[in-house]
């Protein structure tokens, strides 16, 4: 983060927003919240004091106008997004030309998110990976903590990563849970919590399972990188679950030292593994 | 179903071995229930009235003897057999063996079910597909009842073509539900009540969604061929889905008539699809 130009941030659930925001101020960036009601959280955004417009999805005009005002350079798009419906939308007359030109398919999935970044770059924004402005989360090779995985742990995690891999060329979820090589759930929007507490409620006996979570394989970086914290560390103990498997440099793990110390508390591994 | 010798009918969940038994009384043919404690339901086991063993999973010994003691030639594997865990397994001496040498990792998904296949095989049975013995049941292309699916739903049910493809390449789940483009959920092994009921919460506003079946592509048609009945209309019209396709010659509709009943006093389509 060697520039100092105004940060735009798209703020979608969760506490990455505030993360960044906090990053900005410790080294003196200036940087403005651009947050999409319904999605962000309004305690984090209001923590992080940062000035803040709130605008729908549908307001894309508006938003695009802000950011300008605001002075923004660079913009990054962080937090989950939940994919709206056409009548949730309800889009102003700048969004509804944008749907006409990207055609209504565009709302599955990624495509949507991968569609604004090309929009926000035509409107001559530079739109940066989170990766970028948050170097220290991206996860790195090894154990982070928690007791260090056994033979039938790595068979799991290769037996998730071949799902994750398949599941993510068709531009679906980035999540999935493996018990004695048995695949009990694959995430699609419902969230990685939602998918470890409905695995936990189908696990067998005997050993736990691991959860895997992957960047797709054609994933643009400056959108909606998988991330686990210490919130999915305690998900997992809770569902039974007895490590995590994230891509290295290729998801975030937002705060290195309080997941280790969690992983170490619960009994939980958390390992950063590079793809072949 | 041309033979008249005695069917051995291995008997996992659901009202498939019910069927199956009616549909050999119904022509005059011998059979015999192997019935699979904890996943067969004693209901519709008993119901059928047919002579039965029971059998944990972990005793193929005992399982092969009484086939054999009955005078079967030909074997079926009906309904839906949760996978287990090797602690549940607890396997007699010749299952012992049995898994010491296709290895741990034939646990996995359909793995475990195709070596019992090839097992019983190597024991002299001959195993035949449901479809060879309830023909009838097998999908057949176009509507069965309810509306003629619109763009859209052609559209969802496209994309839930795309993933439950790529998903059954890695031999997990069968089902897929899809609304307005966006995978709302992906089933692994919850089955797909479960599936639509979650999906259901996680439905957008607007037009709903659809379910779509497929066997997985290198499915052998012997085992789990994916099945939907009215009891699988009824969840999908309670989970706001407004329609299922299932694979022609692929997927079993169990009860054509009943099930295209149902579908049309629900107003959920249910239609076969052909795969290019």
């Amino acid at each position: 983060m060697a520039s100092k130009n105004k940060l735009g941030i798209i703020a979608g659930g969760g506490c990455l927003p505030g993360l960044i925001a906090a990053a900005c101020r410790a080294e003196g960036r200036p940087a403005h919240f651009l947050a999409l009601s319904g999605h962000a959280d309004p305690t984090v955004i209001s923590a992080a004091g940062l000035p803040t417009d709130w605008i729908r999805l549908g307001e894309a005009g508006s938003g695009f106008e802000s950011l300008r005002r605001a002075g923004v350079e660079e913009v990054v798009m962080v937090g989950p997004v939940r994919r709206p419906s056409l009548s949730e939308l309800a889009p102003d007359f700048r969004t509804a030309r944008f749907f006409a030109r990207i055609g209504l398919k565009a709302l599955g999935d990624d495509g949507l998110l991968r569609a604004v970044v090309a929009e926000l770059e035509s409107e001559g924004f530079r739109v940066v990976g989170i990766d970028q402005v948050l170097s220290s989360c991206l996860a790195s090779p090894g154990l982070y903590g928690g007791p260090a995985p056994d033979v039938q742990a790595e068979a799991d995690i290769a037996r998730g990563i071949e799902v994750a891999r398949a599941l993510g060329a068709v531009d679906v979820g980035q999540a999935v849970v493996v018990q004695q090589g048995i695949v009990l759930g694959v995430e699609a929007i419902e969230g990685t919590d939602r998918l470890l507490d409905r695995c936990g409620r189908l696990a067998r006996d005997g050993t736990g399972g691991v959860l895997v979570k992957l960047k797709k394989p054609g994933q643009d970086r400056r959108i909606d990188l998988p991330a686990i914290g210490t919130n999915t560390v305690a998900a997992a103990a809770a569902a039974g679950v007895r490590g995590i498997a994230v891509e290295a440099d290729g998801a975030l793990v937002l705060g290195r030292e309080a997941v280790a110390e969690e992983a170490r508390r619960l009994g939980v591994f958390v390992v950063g593994v590079t793809l072949s």
